[in-house]
């Protein structure tokens, strides 16, 4: 299975991987570009990422088999009332969010309350500290995971066409619901950013100052890369998963205060138990799924 | 400089690769080995790590010319007692602990309230979430800082010799105070790790439960890997630091606050601010500083 053109909406990190995966496998034969300003659009062109651009939507949507909303999740939620109505029968309409819910909502919305059987939501769980479309790979996607939550009402024909896009990747695909993708995102990444930056902030504010990243070790900028990442992604996601990270903040919050209260009452065996249940829940998850 | 022969007292993963630099390096003729268990002894003496060890104290410190702690802290100060009388003049004892001050308090009563002129406490900040003898590395040093903390009784040819031994793996030197040291580390390492082992408590509460792993993408690795840390040296680094990592906890936990309250309010502005904010002293201060 193959198509002819693919539209990305939102040439970043994400839409320029796919852009040059999908026409290096051969899975499209061109790749477009649509978005709100030039500059990602020409240096997708000058990079030899996509194929042609347009800022128009009507122009940009001419002839595209499969569209991919790869821009910030409150941007794509924006553009549906937009782009659903222009979409022609058997054009496949897809997105790269790492929230499902909330667009599946949206698009509901945009809808008539109906969703709109051409549209299959997907979450590739891959990405960066590095953002923008000069840091694109057609390498991104392979031997990771892509979550694709199929609705009830979606078109068997729209999920397969969606599953061969991310197939010709080299990406392994994974159906759930979206319910329990934002779930399991939540725990996974969305709450970890979160500690990410707070630790960032907090450093900032602390008397160790600036000079913590001269003797932060190797854990440390481990822990921390992540909070390079782009903030107006993870506004988005922080709104639009809202509920969900707001309970995984929650449950974070209880056992961080455990553990603070064990230090604090000097309670060395608490601690060591503490320590030892992470260390043992990492250890007999973690196996056979490290990179290296 | 160098010296006939080095005691490394509990032979794990740095005390290891400590003796196996300074053997490769030539600092020392040879290296023995003191502990309370033989077994990562004779793992050390089968691997080649150690010339020689010793289950008996005195017999290990004979002719030792610089005495190295490498037990967990708490270890490291409950031995102080047994080891200061036995000290010869001219032989130099150090460390590679996590925490300096509790360690500099228990040699000072250890010896009467005065500070040991032959004791140059240092922390080597290297390391790994792998454990013990086997994971240890001649290189583990190279290119690392190693953090060496005199006080103004030292012994300026004690504190030449530890610099010495330090130079002899490739470590770069910088000295500070003791307490300057704990909260810095407190920061850098400490509150990070107690982070860590709480993410991994947290989830394994979670509903998501330990499919978690199985859509786990790089940074949570990456974010959760010192979570694998050695659970009873991280027990005696959070009571011996304990007045610094609470500080760091509490501080921690009033901006985790902050951020979790504009997620329940949908205040995309101050999220943004927040998210702007963290990058920003993440990507200032660590330019440079990144291994790759």
């Amino acid at each position: 299975m193959a198509v002819d053109k693919i539209l990305i909406i939102g040439l970043g990190l994400i839409g320029g991987s796919l852009a040059r995966s999908v026409r290096s496998s051969g899975f499209a034969s061109s790749v477009t570009a649509y978005g709100h300003r030039s500059r990602s659009l020409k240096m997708g062109m000058e990079l030899g990422v996509i194929d042609s651009y347009s800022l128009d939507l009507d122009e940009a949507m001419t002839d595209a088999g499969i569209v991919v909303l790869a821009a910030p999740t409150m941007v794509c939620g924006a553009l549906l009332p937009e782009l659903l109505p222009r979409l022609s029968p058997g054009v496949v309409l897809t997105d790269v969010a790492s929230v499902k819910g909330w667009l599946l909502k949206a698009a509901q919305q945009a809808n008539g309350g109906a969703t709109p059987g051409q549209l299959v939501l997907g979450h590739p769980l891959a990405g960066s500290e590095r953002n923008g479309v000069a840091a694109s790979s057609a390498e991104l996607f392979v031997d990771h995971q892509v979550i694709v939550t199929p609705e009830p009402e979606t078109n068997p024909e729209a999920l397969a066409c969606v599953r061969a896009m991310w197939s010709s990747t080299g990406a392994n695909i994974v159906e759930m619901g979206a319910a329990e993708h934002d779930t399991m995102l939540a725990a996974t990444s969305h709450l970890p950013h979160m500690l990410s930056y707070t630790l960032m902030n907090s450093l900032a504010a602390s008397a160790a100052g600036t000079d913590i990243f001269r003797f932060a070790a190797g854990g440390f900028r481990d822990f921390t890369r992540i909070a390079s990442s782009d903030p107006i992604m993870w506004r988005d996601i922080a709104l639009c998963n809202r509920d969900e990270l707001l309970q995984a903040i929650d449950r974070y919050c209880a056992h961080l205060e455990a553990l603070r209260n064990a230090v604090e009452a000097a309670d060395g065996q608490q601690l060591q138990d503490l320590f030892i249940r992470a260390k043992s829940f990492r250890d007999t998850y973690s196996r056979g799924r490290e990179p290296h």
